[in-house]
């Protein structure tokens, strides 16, 4: 696999240029893990147009060198990373006006640049780095890919083993267990696992509460692979399905259809969020549909770009993005069905190849 | 249980009226939990002197009003928060002077602030509710205990299934699985799982290394019960110890018990820190004692107070701290016994009722 950093560090500094700064100070640790391959928890990041340099403390000093290899200089602060921040940049002599990532600074950090940083000048920036990591390669693509497939295989071996009278509790620890087995890296984010009623909650945790024969099941999980995301969510009946939960389901998996199937690189966000929005309007469900069509796949389980009534940027080549239309009817129960898609030059290429059928587990 | 968000709300409304602040706009999930109950993913939350209002969106109508119940009023929002927030802010008569969280407010919306708050005088303030959750109660430290006795359960059913030749991500996927079984809400974290001489990587993640005979395993993992938080480290040998790793293994445990048995509310940081240190120094390990003893635990599985070489302030009655020494030979391997001990009025008292004798698995 091409090692795709130094294009990555190149990219960013064309950007720095034709902004005219000197560097940027990333502190978003996607965002440094993009650049440097640096996975651990705590470091600043420091790009000019000469020097790559990582702070970061004691505990990351043996995977900081194993993980950034030659990409970057590396300063291991045994106090704060700060104060390593300022001394380094006093003997960079390339350097006057410096960004910062507004979005990923917290203002007692942005203090501490008002009150020590005064000999450069700062600038807030947004989305730089973003804007390169929603273009993926192929690389990547099939990190996302092999997260999918591992998401996938769970989600089977967990549906062979659900039944009624289990919690949902559970469930997402049999799901959490697979996810590993398979060689999940991480959980992306907690698995959502809801039955019954608690479908109709978009973003419910796991509970203690027990699956009743018949009712929805709702899982929502995701695997990571070379530290990029899958992001699934399969809705199935514990038993028999009723005729409404099916006209529900149905309704749900047309718009999800509609939507991978029409959806390309180059559409505004607004226009991929209509695709499924327009069939759930007209199964009357479009009121139960509140949230957007989905959202950018990568490093985060949720980045740019993404697919919303109000977004008007377009959907760029290289995304890979979530088609995750839902309807949820208060105190009823809610579907979702959501897969992962690469807006590939040439259309739209899926990469979770999990059955969309209603599922009635016996 | 008595419902002790009224009382939180009142101690914070004291502060800011010794402050002369009119209100605190809350950005930190954990603290608008702590004063609210509600425990969605987003949130404005703003209290006055005569308001408690909550925004969020509309993934958590019906759990917002669940959760919250009559704490706070609530405020649906289909678009951005902060436009539901400036609404808002102009209906309140009592409101000029306000807070916001400098160490949970990003600089991007700082700068909304700046542009669409000028009604109002703004501060930054740090540490307002997390001194308030500092202090246990009696609930508290129940839901910490009770976190503690899921992972104690959760870890001993693991360790049954442990041999040589597992990788640590198929520990980690037992360890989660086991976890859930026993009733926990969430991983505080993701557990790590480290073995052979990946145990030196403080901060090391479950990887696909097979684990071999006579290694260790280091699992560092907690519980979530009631939205609390339990932090518990333990290394086992894969097989039969040596003499360097029962060495190794019974310094840190000297220092894990000398730290356990004298530590006590109203000690500086530095001097809790520095009951274990003694003893590794003393075995000629200190330098391998990178991080800081340990660290306060809650609603988060790191908050304050701290306790490590460079604190001066006093540890206060009613915390719930860690008591995690440990010694990281680089190559070789390390070793961390982690605890939870509440600093009660009486003296501390164990949470983690976990064996810490030298394990070896057969």
């Amino acid at each position: 696999m091409a090692d795709d950093r130094p294009r990555r560090l190149a990219a960013l500094v064309d950007l720095l240029v034709a902004r005219n700064l000197d560097g940027l100070l990333v502190t978003s640790l996607p965002n440094v893990r993009y650049l440097t391959g640096f996975s651990g928890t705590n470091a600043l990041l420091l790009v000019s147009r000469r020097t790559v340099l990582l702070l970061t403390d004691f505990r990351y000093e043996t995977q900081s060198a194993e993980e950034c290899g030659d990409v970057a200089l590396l300063r291991i602060e045994r106090t704060s990373l700060w104060t390593g921040l300022w001394e380094a940049l006093e003997e960079m002599t390339d350097v006057e006006i410096l960004a910062f990532e507004s979005a990923h600074l917290v203002h007692k950090d942005f203090e501490r640049i008002l009150q020590n940083g005064g000999r450069w000048r700062w600038r807030p920036e947004t989305d730089l780095v973003e804007s390169l990591r929603e273009r993926k390669t192929a690389d990547e693509v099939a990190w996302i890919r092999t997260a999918a497939d591992i998401g996938g295989r769970a989600l089977r071996r967990t549906l062979e083993a659900v039944r009624a009278g289990m919690s949902e509790l559970q469930v997402a620890g049999l799901l959490e267990k697979h996810l590993r087995d398979e060689g999940s890296e991480a959980h992306p984010f907690p698995p959502i696992i809801a039955s019954g009623p608690r479908t109709a909650l978009p973003h419910a945790r796991a509970s203690a509460r027990a699956i009743a024969p018949d009712e929805f099941l709702l899982l929502d999980f995701g695997a990571t692979a070379g530290g990029y995301c899958s992001d699934i969510t399969r809705v199935v009946v514990v038993g028999r399905a009723s005729p409404r939960q099916r006209e529900v389901y149905d309704a749900v998996l047309e718009a999800n259809t509609a939507a991978r199937e029409g959806i390309h690189a180059g559409m505004k966000g607004r226009e991929g969020d209509a695709l499924a929005r327009r069939v759930l309007d007209g199964r009357g469900l479009g009121d139960w549909f509140g949230h957007g069509l989905g959202h950018g796949l990568g490093l985060e389980v949720h980045e740019a770009p993404r697919l919303s009534k109000a977004v008007d940027t377009l959907l760029p080549e290289g995304a890979v993005v979530t088609i995750e239309p839902g309807a949820y009817l208060p105190e009823w129960g809610g579907v979702r069905i959501e897969d992962d898609v690469y807006l590939s030059a040439a259309g739209a290429e899926l990469l979770t190849n999990i059955p969309r059928e209603l599922t009635e587990l016996a």
